[in-house]
C-alpha cells in the first residue's frame, strides 16, 4: 500500500466537525481521504470560512488540495452552525455506521472522526453512548478506548459509565480483556516489541493496602501476576495521583486508568491540542478528535483543526504499519 | 503577632519527615518552628545529613539557623530509614495530638505536617485513614481537604473512601457543607474577596445530560443554583477532562473534585514539588507536605524539601492573615 485510504466522518452537522474537515482537505496527506457526511453542511463549511471545496465521487482517486471524496449522507434537515438538530441524529448514525462498514469491508483502510453530540444523538432517538462503542458493536469485537498525546497513552478500563457502576464492572474477565487488547495493539498497531504498562488503581492510594478499598488484593493484583506469568511487563496497581509524576511516565508506553476521569484529565491537560482518540481492536485502525462538538465556536472559524490532523497522521501511520505486517 | 508560632510535625521516622524537618531547621523563616517528635529520630537524621541540630527548649523563643526547639514524644522503638515500624503508631499519632491540641490551644498558631504511612498506623492497632480527618475529629469540625501548587488549588468534595462509596457520599448536604467551608476559606485564609469555584460532575462529561448518570441533575446542580442565588460565584457541574485546561483554569480560584482521583492527579502532574495540602474548616491554619513517606529515599539525603518548605511559608502566610484578620 502506498497511500492508505481514510474515511473521513465530519460527525455533528451543527458543530465543528464540518469545518475542520474543510480544513483538512485543503492539504496534501500522506493517505487519501474520503469523506462520509452531508454534502450540504460541507459546502456550507467552505462557503463561511471562505476556502474552496471541490466535492468529488467517492471513487474518485487522486484528490488535490481543496478537493474531497465524498459518499453523500443526506441530513434530514439543514442546521445553523451551534444549533444541533435531534432529526439529523440517524444521519450522523449513519455516517458513522457506512464509514466503519467501508472498513470492515476493505473498501477503506482506517476511520478518522470528528465530534458527536451525544445527547443530540439520544434525543433523536437513538440510545447511543459514545462512537467507540457503536464501532465495538459493528464489529462484533471488544475494544479498549486509548486517547494519546506526545506525552502520554491513557487506556481506559471502563468508558462511558455513571462513576456508580464503575467498581462493578471492574472484574477479572472485563480487565483480562482489556489489558490483552492493549497490549496487543501496542505491538501490533505501535511496534512495540515488550510494551510496558502500568496499571492503576480503582480507589485512591490504589487502596492503600486494603485500608481504602480491596479490588486491588482482590481483583486486580492477582491478574496481574498471572499476566506477568506470560511474560507482559505490568506495573502496579499504582495510586493514580502520583502515577502521572514526569518522572513515572518516561519508559512506560502506556497507562491503563480504570475509568474515564481517572486517566483523561492528566492526559487532556498535558498536551490537549495534539490529543487523539484510537479505539484498540477493532478489524481496521480508527482515530478520532479528542474534542467535542465545540458547539460555542461552531461557525466562527476559530476551531483548531490540530486534534484532526493529528488524527489523519496517527490513522495514516497506523493503517500503514497493519499493511506492512 | 510579627512571627507565628508554628508546630511542626515531622510524621513517620522510618520515612523522610525527621530528614525534611531537619533541613528546614537550618533556613531562617518568617515564622517560629517548633517541632513535635522524637528526639532521637530527629538527631539521627541529622547526622545521616552530616547537618548541625541544636534541639532546644520546646518554649524557647528565638532559634537560629541549625536549631529547633522541640517538644519531645518518644517513639517506642529506634527505626532504621525505610522501614517503619508498627509500634511507633502511637508515638506519631500522639505528636500530631499534641501539635493539634497546641494550635486549638492558641499556644501555636498553626500547624504544618510531614508525611504519615497509613498502613503502618492501621498496622499498629490504631484506626486511621488519614491526618485530615485525625484533625477534623481533634477539632470536632467539618473540614475539606485542598491541594494546591502555583498552578490550580483543588478541593475535594470526599476524601480516602473507596471509589464504590464515592456516589452515595456526595448528597445535598455534604456538598453544601464542602462549598461553604471551601468558600469561606477562600474568603478568610486567601484574602479573595469573591472566590470563582469551578465544580465538578460526579460522572464523565458530566452525566451528559442525563445519559451517563443522574447524580449532576438531582444533587450537584439544584444546589448549585441555590448557593448562586446567595451571590456565590459557582461553575459547572463540568465535565472533569476539561475542567483544568490551561485556558479555563485562568480566572479561577479553585476547583472542586467530587473525589481523590479526579481531581489530584492533574494536580500533581502540574507542579508537584511545589504542591501543598491545605485542611480548611479548623480553627487554625494546618498545611502539610504533598508527598508521602517515601520510604525508598528516606536516609539517602535525596529527598526533595520543596514541599515542606512551600507548607512552612503557606502556613505563615495563612496565620498572618488570621491574625490580621
Amino acid at each position: 500500500m502506498v497511500r492508505p485510504r481514510l474515511a473521513l466522518v465530519p460527525g455533528e452537522p451543527a458543530g465543528v466537525g464540518p469545518e475542520l474537515c474543510v480544513r483538512a482537505a485543503q492539504r496534501a496527506w500522506d493517505a487519501d481521504l474520503v469523506a462520509f457526511g452531508d454534502r450540504r453542511a460541507l459546502a456550507a463549511a467552505a462557503a463561511r470560512l471562505d476556502l474552496p471545496l471541490d466535492i468529488l465521487a467517492a471513487d474518485a482517486s487522486a484528490a488535490a488540495p481543496g478537493q474531497l471524496p465524498l459518499v453523500d449522507v443526506p441530513n434530514a434537515v439543514d442546521t445553523a452552525p451551534g444549533t444541533p438538530d435531534p432529526r439529523n441524529a440517524g444521519a450522523v448514525i449513519e455516517a458513522l455506521t457506512r464509514a466503519a462498514t467501508a472498513c470492515i469491508d476493505r473498501r477503506c483502510d482506517g476511520l478518522v472522526t470528528g465530534p458527536v453530540h451525544k445527547a443530540t444523538i439520544n434525543l433523536g432517538g437513538i440510545p447511543y453512548s459514545g462512537t467507540t462503542e457503536l464501532l465495538a458493536g459493528l464489529a462484533g469485537r471488544d475494544v479498549v478506548m486509548m486517547l494519546a498525546n506526545d506525552i502520554v497513552r491513557v487506556a481506559l478500563a471502563t468508558t462511558h459509565l455513571p462513576l456508580r457502576e464503575v467498581a462493578d464492572a471492574i472484574t477479572p474477565g472485563s480487565l483480562e480483556r482489556v489489558l490483552r487488547i492493549l497490549h496487543a495493539a501496542l505491538r501490533a498497531d505501535f511496534g512495540i516489541a515488550q510494551p510496558r504498562i502500568a496499571v492503576l488503581g480503582l480507589n485512591p492510594h490504589a487502596g492503600e493496602g486494603g485500608h481504602l478499598g480491596r479490588e486491588e488484593i482482590e481483583v486486580i493484583e492477582p491478574l496481574l501476576q498471572r499476566l506477568r506469568g506470560e511474560g507482559m511487563h505490568l506495573e502496579g496497581p499504582l495510586p493514580a495521583d502520583t502515577a502521572f509524576l514526569p518522572g513515572r511516565l518516561r519508559g512506560l508506553d502506556a497507562v491503563l486508568a480504570m475509568y474515564h476521569d481517572q486517566g483523561l484529565p492528566v492526559l487532556k491537560y498535558s498536551g490537549f491540542e495534539r490529543a487523539v482518540n484510537l479505539t484498540l481492536g477493532l478489524p481496521y485502525p480508527r482515530v478520532a478528535v479528542d474534542h467535542g462538538t465545540a458547539l460555542d465556536l461552531a461557525g466562527s472559524g476559530r476551531a483548531d483543526p490540530s486534534s484532526l490532523y493529528a488524527a489523519i497522521e496517527t490513522c495514516t501511520r497506523l493503517a500503514l504499519r497493519r499493511h506492512d505486517a
